[in-house]
């Protein structure tokens, strides 16, 4: 007897599909769709970079689309396949990304009376209009309830539920007054397709509500009426409108509805896990596990792990998120992240790679890569601070800025390169560490996202400078796979652990460190933390007159050694 | 009755000549000679990238060639030009040049039995061949004689004098043997000219003598032979050969020979003056006085002023010559300088800037310069150290290296070529405040060089960044004009004060701080200082916390006004 998932992952631009086999991991079948709204899936206004916000539509039109479109990949694959088999739905959203819905849970966006009405649609996550209440709602949970900022790392961001719902009511009160309840997208969708949208009694996930809505059971939920009330008292009467609880994604929303099994091909009944974000999800589906640190590599990273609750790290400074069940259930889910990193290096090929490294992004990264490769540690002499966006974790300070030290009459682009890659893995070291002295040790880091398939002298930098085994998810679709590994959890009908052991793989190369390369970046990495300190740490006091001189030290013996080898 | 002079300015690939009415300042004739022996004029060695030798040959053959050139072009230019009145001649070159040379101060590279031997020939500015015994030279003055360092910023250089002699000494011993005496270039070529040759009885040079020979008055000329023995018991029995006393370039070497006279078309008998540094001359050529602050703006920088005797500045900390009569006599000539200021700007257009500003080097300029012009000072965000190159003054520390601060994910090449030229001009402020700190007060600067004539910008920027009026010479060539200067003066018939007065001359346009832009700098600046000791005063202890907020603070404020502009 076969047991399949599906999962579902909704993302920024397109949602997609990924059906697997619970036991063997196969993946049978997947299948993309592309929102067809706005500009790529974002409704934009010419008047205001800031806002981002998307048609709740797409969100079903896609889920016809990328089930029935893997169910049919599936069959191609295996004409034995039965969709009757397929026994639990798993999805990932975007988050914060919160939907105005009426009392049955109907987004207002879907309504003939808001068509047009952009603050009646899906607040997407990177829609900034929000941060003149963000400011306020820090400022304000500073004064009045600082637990709930040493939660979020200090600072509430412009991309999170109440300051959207907080904004919306300001510059939309019609939308607000009309507006019964809110609901973030990954809770929203489950709802739907087990036929229970009515907000008071809808499935919440604990992902989103304990990352982005101050939720936590030590203080009895969401934030509490008296500080609502100090922001505006509108909030505090939405309060008992949205949720008493949340709970983790290995718990089934519901059942699929008769109408949803029909239109999508399955069958009515199967289970329906509780959404959660697309990088906890991913993370799951990478095979994150005590020990395990997972970074999602892309414009920015995402790192996940998690810590047994006995540990009780409830509070790591720095760290913005660690969520009771956020990611596995009995488990801290912790959750950092680094403000840029792909972003870094394509600022610098766009902006400051000249053309004979190539014509295009793609040849220079190719050419400069090459280049950098045959370089030991330390021989560009060159030092960054990876904080061109600013800082997210350890330091949580968006007015921060990049710095590039050691530069001579000779420093090439590659070599500056280099010391980016360099750089943004010295970040994602002060992280680590930072997790590991608040009590989690970590062995094993897991990369996923395209920088850590395509670039094998980035991923050995990595291994190096963090001095743990460096391995690469299988899939290449780890969110979609982690929903899958929840809708089948969520059946009841195999363990979390075991659908995570079946499906969660990696590929055949590992990264370790090289003992000499790890030295000499240990020996960077003590400048890198002082410079960090000294230009981050708001209380730092010291000297750096040994800066460029060790790191000349350091050139030459790179230089020295390279050439002997 | 006409009164003329003649220039001669010997550079690293070619010398050139220039001849002026000592009344009017009109400049009647120029010629240029490229040597024509080895690479450029550079005799090199394929095995040793630090070796650049010269031909003492290419000296005397452009002689002829550029001083006959002269003459006829100033017959062309005025028809009624009268070579017999020449009054003087004046010569600079570069240096520390040393030449090893007979007992009738003949050099050895000119004898057939040298032929081919490289320690034989003159050994050039750039040769960085004995950069060891430098390095004795330093730490035995240490030891012994700090007062010798003090003079010359506290590290003797592989370019200089006495580390060249000793490392013939070492490597060639031959040639160290065969050589009775040692003779800067610009000392020998007056020799030539006025016939005494004799290494014991040729006038010498204060300038050479005093900035790279550790010659001063106040410890009875050269270094003593307790020192020299200390280094080599060859370099104290070489003292009584080389010379007791040193002069200033108003004073005559002696009358031009018959022979001469006859080969260059000049008058018998004419004044030839005592010999000096290119920059040096260069400085008085470009007027430098008491209150002007002359900046030979090239790859590096030479800036040069003067101080009255009674002001007592014998010793500036960092700045590397201070030495009586080297520029004016009656003056203590201050040397200083910035190891790369145009060599920073060619390495980031060559290195960093993508052809999308334009295909070659010129047109990158351009565009960049275009582009950059148009922002407001502080509104790049950036904050660079002019240090890849190390800094000669005021830290006098070769160990140092560049640094880049405030670039985000938009950051694009023309906003760091702006930040690159501000670094410099700030770079070049604490030299000008270190000076006048110990009772030197300046009121103008005179840029002299390519890229003070061409870029505009970049002269703005200055005069905002340091505070004073600005101004261009209007000779192309003001170290020929100095020469001449000089040849003028040495013949008695014109004081030295007179012929600056009536041949020193300034481009129409000067640059005046402007007050707002000099505010914002003046914010700048202070954070630049803060960098300045933090990387590079060996004792500094401090905090940096503020330097990047404040910085985008800036920012802000720049951009908004600049938009309001």
């Amino acid at each position: 007897m076969k047991r399949y998932a599906i999962g579902l992952d909704y993302g920024t631009n397109s949602c997609r599909s990924l059906l697997v086999d619970l036991d063997t991991g196969q993946e049978l079948g997947s299948a993309v769709f592309p929102y067809p709204s706005g500009e790529m899936g974002i409704l934009l206004d010419a008047s205001d970079p800031h806002v981002a916000r998307q048609n709740p539509r797409d969100y079903l039109d896609g889920l016809v689309a990328i089930v029935t479109g893997a169910l049919a990949r599936a069959r191609e694959t295996d004409p034995t396949f039965d969709p009757g088999d397929v026994i639990g739905i798993g999805i990932d959203t975007t988050g914060s990304t919160p939907i105005p819905v009426d009392a049955e849970g109907t987004p207002l966006g879907l309504k003939p009376e808001f068509a047009g009405e952009l603050a009646a649609m899906v607040w997407l996550w990177k829609d900034h209009t929000a941060y003149a209440e963000a400011a306020e709602i820090t400022e304000t949970a500073a004064r009045l309830r600082p637990q709930y900022l040493a939660k979020c790392g200090g600072i509430y961001s412009s991309e999170w539920w109440w300051s959207k719902i907080w904004h919306c009511l300001k510059v939309a009160p019609g939308v607000f007054a009309a507006a019964h309840s809110w609901v973030e997208h990954c809770d929203w969708l489950p709802a739907v397709l087990t036929g229970n949208t009515r907000p008071e009694t809808m499935a919440r996930g604990v992902c989103s509500a304990g990352h982005k809505a101050m939720y936590a059971e030590e203080w009895g939920g969401l934030p509490d009426e008296e500080f609502l009330t100090a922001l505006d008292p509108a909030l505090a009467a939405l309060r008992p409108r949205l949720y008493k609880h949340a709970v983790t994604s290995d718990i089934a929303a519901g059942g699929l509805t008769a109408e949803w099994a029909t239109r999508l091909g399955l069958r009515e009944g199967i289970s329906v896990a509780v959404g959660a974000f697309d990088a906890h999800m991913g993370a799951v589906g990478a095979g994150v596990r005590e020990g395990t640190f997972v970074k999602i590599l892309g414009t920015s990273t995402c790192d996940i792990t998690v810590a047994p609750l006995a540990t009780g790290v409830a509070d790591i400074p720095g760290v913005c998120g660690v969520v009771n069940g956020s990611v596995l259930p009995g488990y801290y889910g912790i959750e950092a992240g680094q403000s840029a990193v792909g972003d870094i290096f394509l600022w610098f090929v766009n902006q400051l790679v000249p053309d004979r490294y190539g014509a295009g992004l793609e040849e220079k990264f190719i050419e400069m890569e090459k280049r950098l490769a045959v370089l030991a540690p330390g021989q560009t002499g060159l030092l960054a601070l990876d904080w061109n966006n600013g800082n997210r974790t350890i330091l949580v300070d968006v007015r921060l800025t990049g710095l590039l030290l050691g530069q001579t009459l000779h420093t090439q682009a590659h070599e500056i390169y280099r010391a980016l890659i360099e750089a943004t893995a010295f970040g994602a070291r002060t992280i680590i560490e930072r997790v590991e002295e608040y009590g989690v040790p970590i062995d094993t880091v897991v990369n996923i996202g395209g920088l850590a398939v395509k670039n094998a002298t980035l991923m050995q930098i990595y291994a190096d400078i963090l001095g743990k085994r460096l391995k690469v998810a299988a899939s290449d679709q780890t969110c979609a796979l982690g929903a899958a590994i929840f809708g089948g959890a969520s059946s009841g009908r195999i363990s979390l652990a075991a659908a995570q052991q079946n499906l969660c793989a990696y590929r055949e190369r590992v990264y370790d460190p090289i003992p000499r390369n790890q030295a000499v970046y240990n020996e960077l990495y003590a400048l890198y933390k002082t410079l960090h300190d000294a230009f981050g740490a708001p209380d730092w006091q010291g000297s750096l007159g040994h800066v460029m001189k060790r790191l000349l030290e350091i050139r030459a013996r790179a230089a020295a050694g390279n050439a002997g080898a």
